[in-house]
């Protein structure tokens, strides 16, 4: 692992310590990746040609099985590697740094909306779970349990937090005290457990990392806006930084948080058609202050519960960017998202040019930096151009610089983005004169991040139809689309579906067609449509 | 909890963000906080006139009783919370604040050398703990261990990683596989869990959040450089930043890491003269990849263990920080560390006033946050300025900015400097005109952070003192104090001393007065002083 990623320190959050030395970072080659599927030692790699194969780091075409493509992408581009427990995940650095981009974007995004951090007890008493009724019931079989302490048995059994709304509560109880102490609003980043049987890394793991928030008003109205105003932020983070055209809405009954009265989700379409719940928002109404007394007293002197909602997005949000982006060859990153925006790479410099191109290569990157870009130079002489093109294809790094002596001759340089595969991506002739480079890299990055999520938006609605019949749906699912049709089955009617079809009702879109139609399953009159698809 | 703190999100950080809105915030005065201890519902609290005592946020004198004096401080302050498990904390959201102000800078601090973030799993399998002899006998007492999941008995009972250096390993056994692999160094921010009998907010808990940085070399010198590099990256910040006049050295046989061959350690003096391990490295040598075989084929082919380090700083610093400057009204913060500097105060502003002095108060506030500084207004008329300033002092702001009437007609104000008490610390006829007003505050933040570090500094060398005789050695400590001496005692006889004074050998400092001396316990010819202290 001798790639220093020096650059992910440049984010905005860090770019007054960004570093101004001239001195071009020597990048060597990161060694293979080891998965616990291919344990062999990597052999040292040989180097191709230029126009060779990167035999190092094929995947499975995304196109021929999406699900071995997605593990062998997160193994190659160094996302994230098996733990030792099974189901368990290390995130790799080039993986954090991804989750490091959406923790500054929506930490930030938390404190302007008046959300403070705080940290709760990961050690939940099991009792706790016990105090409300559905939350016990959706949350007890996948507890992790702690039962021994200190070389002691303890006397009652601790859970991981799988979620801390009732800890959290436990300790509302005691700090709302009067209406002039609401609205309270918390958020932690933290570990959380969910003993999952099926896993696959980001999405479903025993351990993951989220931020929870945790809210407390004085009535259903400001709780229920909360939820509603947390979900919007998330669909901006989704949409906004990691060009994912998400659909918000609201879950039904049956797919609804374990305790709350109203659940609501933003929901994506990975490139394979399923759906992934991206994150959720919930309006846990008085459930959980009735469980734990959490009451204050309002204007006149009345004791009254607290309303509640709570809010959650992970490190899941890590693989739905390389589901939602990902081509053939790799990665493909939105530029706001990606840890290293640009790479460069010298290219055939021997002999007495090399000196040049490679001050000119130094000198780009100082520039970029100095503008925030995050900016990398992979000039290590171990590989070929083409490996090293093949390299940070692999890695999503959305733009390319490649200079040569007759670039550096000619005052110009290529920049390739990776959107773009091949030739058509390709642009010869761009002026290497910093403040013009810089300009030319700021606006191909913004069009890198507007043509994902262009193309991510067609996807998404090529893939959704609209179905009037049962056996349109079923059609329609088979297919590995998305189902939209006007709905008022019943609970069991939705689990029945679900059981025949493999497709769960994922929200009922927060925009609606308007007026009402006919349910495309029992033909009673319905007054909203929703979204059905195969889900991770 | 109705004090939106929304000035802490305005660190360099998020500068970029800085909302530029004229309106005054409305702060209102927090509920009281309830610990353990007080389980009373709060009564609404009666306005104390301006002289009056505030009786809400009274303190045990630091004076009388130390410890009380910092658990009433963490209480009022409202940094912690008692959780519902014994022994664990819940951090609120001031007290967290202080750990983002030392995880931002640290943070830039190890990307700057390096350093890259990952995420190890929290489940360690029990075996891993016992490859390593040592280790296992260090931490076998400590650990939480999960004997269930997902409804099941396990066949491996599991541990709550108490430190990492097994499970990192065991990945990098993987990961490392030639010398172009190294350095490999990686860092994590998580939370850890140490079976603790005898606990204290922040400074000893059952859980506890941190950094732990693991690295690995090609060799012993570069694992040993590794660690005294970062041993003056937590100096750097302890000084610096939290005003801590820490004291870098080396731990004995008997204090250091179970499974390192040596541990560095700054170690902080508390108001009390009590030792604080701030922080701590190792150097590992090539006992854990030996244990996990972590192996690399050196430049000639031939296979070679690497050679380690670690490091890692505790929200246990946070405890610190109260503990180094906190006075007999509450908490005194460096302005580095605070995340409030300033809070603005308006005074006498009734009937027509107020209005002119609201606006003044507005702009002075725009002006501070503009410069990037972290300001907050309390125009609350439910609380007198009296009891504002006391409640403000408590929670260690280091500027109390007031505003009256009569300022705005003279276009002044008054600061206040928390780290000088009553008359001495407050200036009037302060200029209010925006440049000028940042400019005095600005000047004022350096002058508290210098004093607060300079009177540290004073009080740690008038509380250290050299001991030449066994008898002198026990007087010191008897005293509260720190005895330093030369010393060439046996690790028995370092116990037996430990045992008789209850003074443990802190360090041996990196700076040595050079030459040798003789032991002043066993007599004996010895070539390096060490400091012993009672600790935390």
């Amino acid at each position: 692992m001798s790639v220093v990623l020096s650059s992910i320190r440049l984010g905005p959050q860090h770019a007054f310590r960004a570093p101004r030395t001239r001195l071009v970072s020597v990048l060597r080659a990161p060694a293979r990746s080891l998965s616990a599927a291919s344990a062999q030692p990597a052999s040292p790699a040989k180097d191709s040609k230029r126009s060779g194969p990167a035999s190092e780091q094929s995947v499975t075409p995304l196109s021929e099985d999406f699900s071995r493509w997605y593990l062998d992408v997160i193994r190659e581009a160094q996302l994230a590697d098996y733990g030792p427990v099974r189901g368990t995940m290390v995130i790799r650095p080039y993986g954090y740094a991804l989750w490091e981009r959406l923790q500054s974007w929506l930490d930030a995004a938390l404190k302007e909306h008046g959300v403070q951090n705080a940290y709760f007890p990961q050690l939940i008493p099991m009792s706790f779970f016990e105090r409300e009724a559905e939350h016990v019931e959706g949350f007890a079989p996948e507890l992790a349990i702690v039962t021994r302490g200190g070389g002691k048995e303890l006397e009652e059994p601790l859970a991981l937090r799988p979620t801390s709304e009732t800890i959290i509560n436990s300790m509302f109880a005691k700090w709302v005290q009067s209406h002039r102490d609401l609205p309270m609003r918390l958020n932690q980043w933290a570990n959380v457990h969910r003993w999952e049987m099926r896993t696959r890394p980001f999405v479903r793991t025993l351990e993951f990392l989220w931020q929870e928030g945790h809210t407390a008003h004085a009535t259903p109205e400001e709780a229920r806006a909360e939820a509603m105003a947390m979900l919007e932020v998330y669909r901006e983070f989704a949409v906004t930084q990691a060009a994912m055209p998400v659909i918000a809405g609201r879950k039904s009954r049956i797919e609804q948080f374990a305790g709350a009265n109203a659940t609501f989700t933003i929901e994506a379409m990975m490139r394979d058609g399923r759906a992934l719940q991206a994150g959720t928002t919930h309006d846990l109404g008085d459930n959980f202050s009735r469980a734990f007394g959490t009451q204050f007293s309002d204007a006149g002197g009345r004791l009254r519960h607290a309303h509640q909602a709570s809010f959650g997005m992970s490190t899941r949000m890590v693989g739905g960017v390389v589901m939602s982006h990902g081509d053939d060859t790799g990665l493909r990153l939105p530029p706001r998202m990606a840890p290293l925006q640009v790479v460069l790479v010298p290219v055939a410099a021997r002999g007495a040019a090399a000196a040049a191109v490679l001050a000119a290569v130094d000198a780009a990157l100082v520039a970029l930096r100095a503008t925030g870009v995050r900016a990398q130079a992979d000039v290590g002489t171990e590989k070929s151009p083409g490996w090293k093109f093949s390299h940070w294809e692999m890695k999503g790094v959305p733009l390319r610089i490649e200079i040569g002596p007759r670039d550096v001759a000619s005052g110009t340089c290529a920049i390739a983005r990776r959107d773009r595969p091949g030739k058509e991506g390709k642009e010869f002739g761009v002026p290497l004169a910093p403040e013009l480079l810089v300009q030319e890299v700021l606006k191909r990055l913004d069009e890198v991040q507007a043509e994902l999520l262009e193309r991510a938006t067609r996807f998404r609605d090529e893939h959704i139809l609209d179905v009037s019949s049962h056996s349109q749906f079923l059609e329609v699912i088979e297919q590995g689309k998305w189902a939209r049709g006007w709905w008022a089955g019943s609970d069991e009617q939705e689990v029945a579906l679900k059981e025949e079809s493999g497709a769960t009702l994922r929200c009922f879109p927060l925009e609606q067609p308007g007026g009402g139609g006919t349910c495309f399953l029992t033909g009673k009159p319905a007054d909203q449509v929703a979204l059905f698809a195969k889900a991770y």
